[in-house]
């Protein structure tokens, strides 16, 4: 068990204390595992050297993660909530998903996506409970060179009106309310209507959400749909796209807001109606285009 | 909500994905919370930059921080154990007790430490299982200039002879058995008779035990005994004694031992003693001074 780095750093000190830990690691592990550990442990002293915690300020951390996983259920994952918040999902996401100048940036995928939506023809709307403000979005999927990538699948889901995905209201809302899949033509293009998403919280009845109000912060989500983008020879795509004029744009609380993935939405105002407006019928218009990465051989 | 430093990182990115969750902070929160909580951040995404997770290292992260969060019960606390393996409790303890050089250095608690030992006048033998290889231990408080500190209380506790202590093994061992109170004269003498300690293991049946396995280490605590040391007018000391021959000594699983805790185990060897060693009858005598800092005015 004894190797030189143990030799080099046997006992405890402060001033070592990184180097003590990792020259405990046995020779024969999984080198990757080695390399993680050692980044982890050697950030973690750094803090801790950096915070001079308290005793009981390393009590209350101690504490926080207990709690948050006896939050923890087959329903609830507070752990990935707190990645979330503190901004390590979308990080994780953009080291996983570096793309090529151009292309349509990644972000998290969230945990309300389920499989197998309903396949619609373009066209379609996929709000099945009649709640909201109307919105036909259209587009086209291009690759890095603009030309058009024919057949590409789209996927979307997105709350309802009241800020909730159907699989959060089961018996409430239609099934598959909000969810739908579509092929683009041999052109690229895809058109489908829906209502105007909207922000919503992400649960804060536990110790994330308490965490979230120590630090001065909200609970909610920019208001957005989601995206997987398919097509057979290039990178998938999961993607956002967001409202501009939501009062939660630049305080996203997962931090899935990027500056590329921030449409316009236009308001249909046709002359010949009268006053769509205050009628409430007010309708959207957003025109969104996907530009898919060749895949990596 | 909005603050000037929002403005400057007002969406995802991923070389600025530090300052970005740290922007966020409202502007009237608790400053030292602020303060911990920008550190964590920057460290924790330095080390996401530094390793590059895939998505399934960081599931697995994830669901090792879920599982330690479900195996903590009023009784286990699975993430101070992870703590305790990580160095992480060491070096707390470290940060909170740095005393003038020649002091007897502090270390942790630990889980076993139980209150209101019984009060034992010098000479007495904690050890009430009969147990294992008798032990002397005797020597003076004394403060950082070599004066005896007069009526200090010495407190201590250790395992048995099997590696439990008493309150792992209610009804199997006696009630307080190695654990015992004691002044010091008015020179700082104390003497008292137990048992020599024995190595033991951490609880290692769950997701911290696991990771020890994988990082190719033994969840033992290197022999010692556990001691708080009292006088009015100083600072008390949690400390450790060690073991010099223990196979675990460079190798202690939570990172105890410090080279100025490694006491002496002397072998007493009476010449009129017919065979102590063979007939199982080896005494030990160990000499172990206590220096006291001042209390900090």
């Amino acid at each position: 068990m004894t190797n030189s780095a143990q030799i080099k750093y046997p006992y405890f000190e402060e001033a070592t204390s990184a180097e003590v830990v990792n020259a405990r690691m046995g020779s024969d592990i999984d080198e990757r595992f080695r390399e993680v550990m050692s980044v982890v442990v050697k950030h973690l002293h750094a803090a801790v050297k950096e915070i001079e915690p308290t005793h009981e300020e390393w009590l209350a951390a101690i504490k926080f993660l207990t709690a948050a996983g006896h939050k923890c259920t087959e329903w609830r994952q507070e752990f990935i909530l707190l990645s979330d918040v503190l901004g390590v999902s979308m990080l994780v996401d953009a080291i996983n998903h570096r793309r090529p100048s151009g292309a349509t940036p990644n972000t998290i995928l969230g945990p309300f996506y389920v499989a197998n939506a309903p396949r619609y023809a373009n066209g379609a709307n996929i709000c099945l409970d009649g709640k909201g403000e109307p919105m036909a979005v259209s587009g086209r999927v291009v690759d890095t060179d603009g030309e058009p990538v024919s057949g590409a699948q789209i996927e979307v889901w997105q709350t309802n009106d009241d800020g909730f995905y159907d699989v959060q209201q089961k018996g409430i809302q239609p099934d598959w309310n909000l969810r739908g899949m579509f092929n683009a033509t041999k052109n690229g293009d895809y058109w489908f209507r829906s209502v105007k998403p909207r922000h919503y919280p992400i649960p804060a009845d536990g110790p994330v959400g308490k965490m979230l109000g120590h630090l001065g912060r909200h609970p909610n989500r920019a208001a957005h749909m989601h995206f997987i983008v398919t097509a057979s020879g290039y990178e998938p795509v999961i993607t956002h796209i967001f409202t501009p004029d939501c009062e939660f744009l630049d305080q996203d609380t997962v931090f899935g807001v990027k500056q590329d993935l921030i449409a316009k939405f236009q308001r249909e105002d046709p002359a010949d109606a009268a006053s769509p407006d205050r009628s409430g019928a007010a309708r959207w218009k957003v025109e969104w285009n996907f530009t898919l990465a060749r895949a990596k051989s």
